[in-house]
């Protein structure tokens, strides 16, 4: 028998921001709680495989409400503006968006590309894109693709790549490819702002 | 069905220092991990239940080597000097203290006790403690007692309300009652000290 | 006589983001410092009134040259373009707009406008602001007025009133009022980025 | 003429803790306050060189009452205990004695002494050190010697080595030698010590 506590420390200290204290400070926690909550949390994360699913249209997780369901709330929802594509990076990234008023459809790149890597389909669902893209083209329901990558040198290299790609679609199926707009984010300063986003919020004056 | 995300997402914020953005990380986590380590997870942590145990002499959670263990690995080692008890708050403190060097036996507080509230009993194990203190000062085998508590008001508190309940104890059965000594921590410069802690470091001077 | 070392620490406590104890730690940083030291900084501290001037046109300090220069060099020099005027709230400000490759001219706007109150000339360069403007404007020099207020309440509230009272000139001289652009600032990801920030950048998406 | 603004920035930037930025905005809040603010400022600066001195006993910057005095305040109180000597490194540690509620005398040291250097005379006030302990054993009146360094491997260095250089005269002039207690600080929990705090206060429990 291995032992539970150094388990499941280890597995806690591989979840996100979590360092070897504060796993330990779980389990003490775990160890403290009567058996039911330990007996809910276990059957939670059982729970999570057998009744989520990767959505087939927007790469997201999502629960399934049957058996057969494919696609998530927001992909199936016939209310949503199919002719925005937004396309993040990752799945906690729509949060954030839905509350910034967002009415269309997601596509979930699972990632950013890095620099100088020859094949941008092992990190990112390049090929699910494109054929979502073509499809949707053809169907001539899209308006436009908005890439709502990160600000950050990675992420622009990303956009890059994409926009590059999705080009020649983008021309034969007349749909436009934006990006988000740069500039100051809500509650900075002159003062304090970097010379790179000053010079794109000059560039973006309205 | 409920919505395991979510209720994992709760779960987690009940977790020590988990707000409900980590909470939300986590479950995206676990949702992008391969099923085993789903498993793995849930499994250990119902093996916490059933593969651990409280110390019936420390009161520490401790993994059970067979099904009949009752005391922790430090408690059952009898190379430990049992005639030096550590007091202290919880479990996590014990990693520190061995670190230190300490070579005695712990007990197992379970908190401090607040000011000005009239039932001690309820909020840290002080019959326990007692009990225990009283059978081992019988024995003869307790030379002295640690009160390794908080350097803060509620655990000075609790350090001089346990030392009066030991009074009589210690007086009949001859051992010692000791408080960590207070002073300036290792890395602290006098200029950014409290003046308290400087007080007690000029009272411990040696 | 009054005590030198006090009344030092209450000027510098008066420095911008400076407490007691450091105010505490730079008099005893120049108790420290030779006799030379303490008079250069002494002599730097009244050359500021002697050798700087408050630019008549643009309201930021400036070194002068010569006992008559009334503009700095930035407002006095000819390679400028005098077609775009910057309103920023502080001095400070500049630098980072420089950097960020602005080659119009400014205007120290000194601050910026509370919410609620009936007189902003009171706080910010509001006359002095319309006035260079209307000669300006009847000079046909004036082609935009962008301007760089805080991304914060405050600083919105100020760029709108702003805004109000240079619509009249702006249609009879007719040059352009502009803001800087919203939206995600460089290094950002939209996991991290507030809802009104991600509502700006999609409508500033191009 | 040299700028003053850039050579004010750069006296800031030489103060303890104080940046570019930081500097910069000392220098535009000294150019918005008014001439006697600033003529104020310099005249304190200046004033600390004619009114202040170095403590000829303790070799602390004290404010002078008159041309002729030479030792400060608590030098010159009769009612301190001339007994106790607080050996502290800087100025600044002083304030934070005073509130620990200290009674005795002091000696700046003026810093620690960094390891693996040949020549401590160099780095502390060692030297100076050593004279009036010298005539203070003489004289009889010193009880104590109070080594007051931080709980830094350079001040335990520091601490060792003057231990070892007051050894003889210490036992010649019978008095002690003693360091500040180490252990808990104020506040910490045993949770989040470092091991050998832990260390020091169970050596140091009572």
């Amino acid at each position: 028998m291995e032992n539970p506590i150094d388990r499941l420390t280890l597995l806690f200290e591989h979840f996100p921001g979590i360092g070897p204290r504060q796993a330990r400070r779980f389990v003490q926690y775990l160890l403290s709680q009567n058996a039911s909550v330990r007996s809910e949390l276990a059957e939670s994360v059982k729970a999570l495989g057998s009744h989520t699913a990767l959505c087939k249209h927007c790469y997201r997780y999502f629960l399934k409400t049957s058996a057969k369901s494919e696609r998530c709330s927001i992909c199936s929802n016939p209310s949503r503006d199919a002719g925005l594509l937004f396309v993040i990076e990752k799945d906690a990234d729509i949060q954030n968006v839905e509350r910034g008023g967002f009415k269309g459809l997601y596509f979930v790149l699972g990632g950013t590309i890095p620099l100088a890597q020859e094949h941008p389909e092992k990190y990112v669902r390049l090929r699910e894109l494109l054929k979502r893209v073509e499809s949707e083209g053809k169907a001539h329901t899209l308006r436009e693709i908005i890439l709502g990558l990160s600000a950050t040198t990675e992420g622009d290299h990303t956009r890059m790549l994409i926009q590059e790609r999705l080009l020649a679609l983008s021309q034969e199926h007349s749909f436009q490819i934006s990006a988000l707009g740069r500039g100051l984010s809500t509650g900075s300063e002159l003062e304090y702002a970097d010379p790179e986003t000053i010079s794109q919020a000059l560039g973006n004056r309205h």
